[in-house]
């Protein structure tokens, strides 16, 4: 990485904490630059405006989570590993890395009124999270591991309220079985969609 | 009702709106008063302190839940009935009553790291609808009515996970689809913990 790079990459990993705290509509250049004890010119430099920054702070936590959980589990074995893979590590990835609650929930509520740019690009991204899921499914079909009725759009859509429901006992009714809860709801999914073992 | 009740009631009604709006935390006596075309004085007289209007604007929510959710559902009969109209009722709910999106689910994320006595308001509303969703599973488990087996913690928690995924579906993502992906998956949940048909 070149020097700019990581000013920006620290500047992002702070942004991304602000905004999980604060929301993405909380995150301004010049609050940013107070936080930073950096000048609100350098800032503009990076980021021109308020709605390209909050834009950015989405596309870094999107290629975060890419790297840390898509990516890896993409290397498990097709089926039931991978989609067990897939489930792991966002669990680990939330207690790692968003351990202040998730920026992407956060947003979704937030912003689920608020149309624009910042919008219409946590919607792809949240499209992008949920294809990755369906298309997991469908290539354990393809493979023979999981059920040929399997609906793969249904199953993205329910893992994600799995992991909603999570997010809500973990982080606002603290939960400490939230993360057993989940372990239990995810296995119901899978097991509907996984062919009974032959005898 | 008296003429103060109806004021109050009104004001409520409308600061419901503005809450799910800009957030419980946007939610300030002086805003609302502008909003209304009312004296900052007058409804300082009604609520005390910001804390206190939202967590009167929580505690009417809950009351207009349970009047068109809650008692409703418990009028039909034990078991599956029930279940069924606790969540057909729910999903009427969010329709009519919450068309700009949910005060509860906003409020959810909004507060989770806020701590103090709204959140605390928010957290024993939320675990009063989950624990009537739990008693109405464990009161189909003790009539012969669903499986001796059903965890009915375990399935309000995952019934949660069914509405948040399916506001996060319609809200957000604008799914077309939401609402059947929504019936589908509270089917499968029902389905797991339903005794196999006497053949």
């Amino acid at each position: 990485m070149s020097k700019g790079d990581t000013t920006r990459h620290a500047i992002l990993e702070r942004a991304t904490g602000l905004a999980t705290k604060m929301g993405l509509g909380g995150l301004t250049i010049g609050g940013l630059a107070e936080e930073l004890d950096l000048s609100k010119s350098g800032l503009f430099a990076h980021f021109q405006s308020k709605e390209a920054l909050q834009i950015q702070v989405l596309e870094y936590g999107a290629a975060v989570f890419v790297a840390d959980v898509v990516r890896p589990a993409l290397a498990a074995p097709r089926g039931a590993p991978r989609l067990r893979a897939l489930f792991e590590q966002w669990l680990a990835w939330g207690r790692s890395r968003m351990p202040a609650g998730c920026l992407f929930v956060a947003a979704a509520t937030e912003l689920d009124d608020r149309p624009g740019p910042v919008r219409d690009r946590l919607v792809t991204l949240q499209r992008q999270w949920l294809d990755v899921i369906a298309i997991s499914v469908r290539k354990g079909i393809d493979a023979g591991q999981l059920r040929a009725d399997a609906d793969a759009e249904q199953f993205a859509h329910d893992l994600y309220g799995v992991m909603l429901a999570y997010h809500h006992a973990s982080r606002l009714l603290r939960d400490a079985g939230a993360e057993r809860r989940a372990q239990r709801a995810f296995e119901t999914l899978l097991a509907a969609i996984t062919p009974p073992a032959p005898r």
